[in-house]
C-alpha cells in the first residue's frame, strides 16, 4: 500500500536541522546557506539498463542511485544539500522493494549528509525506474565546468578505471570530498565525472572546452576489475581498453595548472590517488605516443544511450 | 541520438539569467534570491498510468509533467525558480518524442518563468517514462503546509472537480499566480494541491492536522467535464461523486480563518473563482448533512498506487 509506504519513509528518515519540511507534504522546504548558487543534478536508472533487478542487491541498486547523483556534485565541488527520490515500483513485491531500495540509500545519505527530502512513489506493470534529484551548494566565485580547460594544463585522474561493471559500479565512493578539498586548496579550470568512459567523457570535456589531449596511454591506472574482465571475455579486449571504454568508474578527471598539477602529484593530498594521464593540446580530439614514437588517434568509446529517430 | 539530442536542447532551451551553468554539464548552478529558503518537489509520470502514449498529444504529455510540479509549488505558494527533466525514451523514435515532450513543456516553462535548467536522457527498451523536479523559493517565514488547519478554520477550493480525465488533465492552470497572490494578501492555515481526488486530499490535509471537516455538499463547485463523464459512463456515478474522487483537478485547497475567507468570498481577487465548500472540525475524517439534515460520514475517495507486498 502507498499509504503505508509513505508512513515507513516518514518515521525511517532522519529529522535534519536543513530539513525544514520534509518528505510528505506537497513539496520540501530547505534551509539554505547565505551566499550560495544552487547545484542541482538528476539521474534516471532502469532495470535492464543501469541495474538488473532479479540479479543484483537491490539496497546496492538504492545505493548507487542516490551515489551517481553525488558524483555529478562532486564534479562541480558542491557541498550535498539534500536529494528527492522518484521510483516507479513493479506492483508485485513494490512495498518491500521500495524500502529495500531505502536501506541501502540511507547509510550513504546519512555519509554524505544529504538527507532525501522527499519524492515521488508510484507503481506500474513496467520495470523499476528510479530518478535522484541531487542538490547542492556552492560559493558563488566557485564554477567547475567541462568547458575551462586550457591549452598546457594537465589532466589528472582520481583512482582507478575499468571494469566497473564487476563491482566498483555499486560501492564506488563518490569523490566530494576530494572535489571540496580541490576547491579550497588548488585550482582546477576543467572537471567531471567518469560516467560513461574515460576517453568518451574526456572527449567531450575537450570538445566543450574546444581544445584536445595529448594522453600518456602508459600512465592511464588501470584497474585490476580491467584486466579481471579482459581475462574472463577473451574477445581481445585489453585492459587498457577496459580503462578507457568501460564507464561507471564515477573517478574524477580534474584539468589543472601545470605548477598546481606539479604540487598534487608530489603531495598527494587526497584520499585516492591523483595521476597524470596527458595534457590538454591545442588540436582537437584525443592523442597518445605509439610504442614507435608516432602520435596517433585515441578512439573516445564509451556508453552511449541510443535512439532510432 | 543521444549526442544529437542534447545538442538539440543545448541549443533550444533558452538564457536565463538564473541559469549560472545550464544543461549539457554534470550538473546546473542557479542564482539564488537572497534571504529564500528552498523548495523542492518532484513527480514520476509513466505511460500507462499518467498518460497513453499512442493516444494523447505527445505535447500535452510534456506540459503535464512539468505543470503537476508547477501545481506542488502553488500549493507552497512558492515562486518558481527552474526544473530539472530526465526521460526513458522508447528507443525506436525516441528522438522524435522527446523534442516533442520539450516542444510541450517549454512554453509552460516560460509562462512561469521557471527555465528547464538539466536533466537525464536515457533510452530503453520499456514505455516512457518522464520525471520532472521544480525548484521554488520562499521567504523563510512562509511555510504553507498540510498540517495547519485549524478548528473553525474554512475550507475553501479553487476551480472546479472532475471530470479531468476528459481533458484537463493536460491543459490546467497551475494555481501559482493565485497562491502568491493569496500569500501575499491574505492568511492561509494549509494548503495542498488536489491531485489524487478532493475527498482523498482533504483527508488527508485533515489527517496531518489533526482535525476533521464538515463539507457543504451542495457547495462543491462540480466542473462539466464531471457531469459529462457520468453521462458517458451511466455506471451510477453521479457528477458529484466525480468532483469528489476523480483527482488530478490540479486545485487548491486553502484552509483559511473565517475572517480572511470572509473577505477572499466577497471580493473573489484571483483569476480562478474560490468556493466555500465547508468547515474544520474537532472530529476525525470528513462528514457532511444530509438531505434529512443528519450527519454522515463521506468517503475520502480518489486515486491511490496500489501495491501488493
Amino acid at each position: 500500500m502507498e499509504r503505508e509506504l509513505v508512513r515507513y519513509l516518514c518515521e525511517r528518515l532522519p529529522a535534519h536541522p536543513r530539513l525544514l519540511l520534509g518528505p510528505g507534504d506537497d513539496a520540501a522546504i530547505l534551509r539554505l546557506p547565505e551566499r550560495a548558487n544552487l547545484v542541482a543534478t538528476t539521474d534516471m536508472l532502469m532495470d535492464g539498463v543501469d541495474f538488473l533487478l532479479g540479479q543484483h542487491d537491490v539496497e546496492k541498486i538504492g545505493r548507487k542511485a542516490l551515489a551517481v547523483n553525488l558524483s555529478d556534485l562532486a564534479a562541480m565541488a558542491a557541498v550535498p544539500l539534500a536529494a528527492l527520490v522518484s521510483v516507479s515500483l513493479p506492483r508485485r513485491g513494490g512495498e518491500s522493494l521500495a524500502k529495500q531500495l531505502y536501506e541501502g540509500m540511507l547509510p550513504l545519505a546519512a555519509e554524505f549528509d544529504c538527507p532525501v527530502a522527499g519524492g515521488d512513489t508510484n507503481s506500474w506493470d513496467g520495470p523499476l525506474v528510479i530518478c535522484v534529484t541531487a542538490l547542492g551548494v556552492v560559493p558563488p566565485e566557485r564554477r567547475w565546468r567541462r568547458s575551462g580547460a586550457l591549452v598546457g594544463d594537465v589532466i589528472l585522474v582520481t583512482g582507478e578505471f575499468g571494469g566497473s561493471i564487476l563491482l566498483k559500479q555499486f560501492d564506488f565512493t563518490p569523490r566530494v570530498a576530494d572535489a571540496l578539498w580541490l576547491a579550497e586548496h588548488s585550482t582546477v579550470h576543467a572537471a567531471l565525472d567518469v560516467s560513461d568512459g574515460l576517453s568518451l567523457d574526456l572527449a567531450r570535456l575537450c570538445e566543450a572546452s574546444g581544445c584536445g589531449a595529448l594522453l600518456d596511454l602508459a600512465e592511464i591506472p588501470v584497474a585490476a576489475a580491467a584486466r579481471q574482465l579482459a581475462e574472463q571475455l577473451r574477445d581481445g579486449s585489453t585492459p587498457l581498453d577496459h580503462a578507457l571504454a568501460d564507464g561507471e568508474d564515477f573517478e574524477l578527471i580534474l584539468v589543472v595548472p601545470p605548477e598546481a598539477a606539479e604540487v598534487l602529484l608530489a603531495n598527494q593530498p587526497l584520499a585516492t590517488r591523483l595521476t597524470r594521464i596527458g595534457e590538454i593540446t591545442t588540436e582537437a580530439g584525443l592523442r597518445a605516443m605509439d610504442d614507435e614514437g608516432q602520435i596517433r588517434t585515441v578512439a573516445a568509446r564509451g556508453y552511449e544511450h541510443r535512439l532510432d529517430s
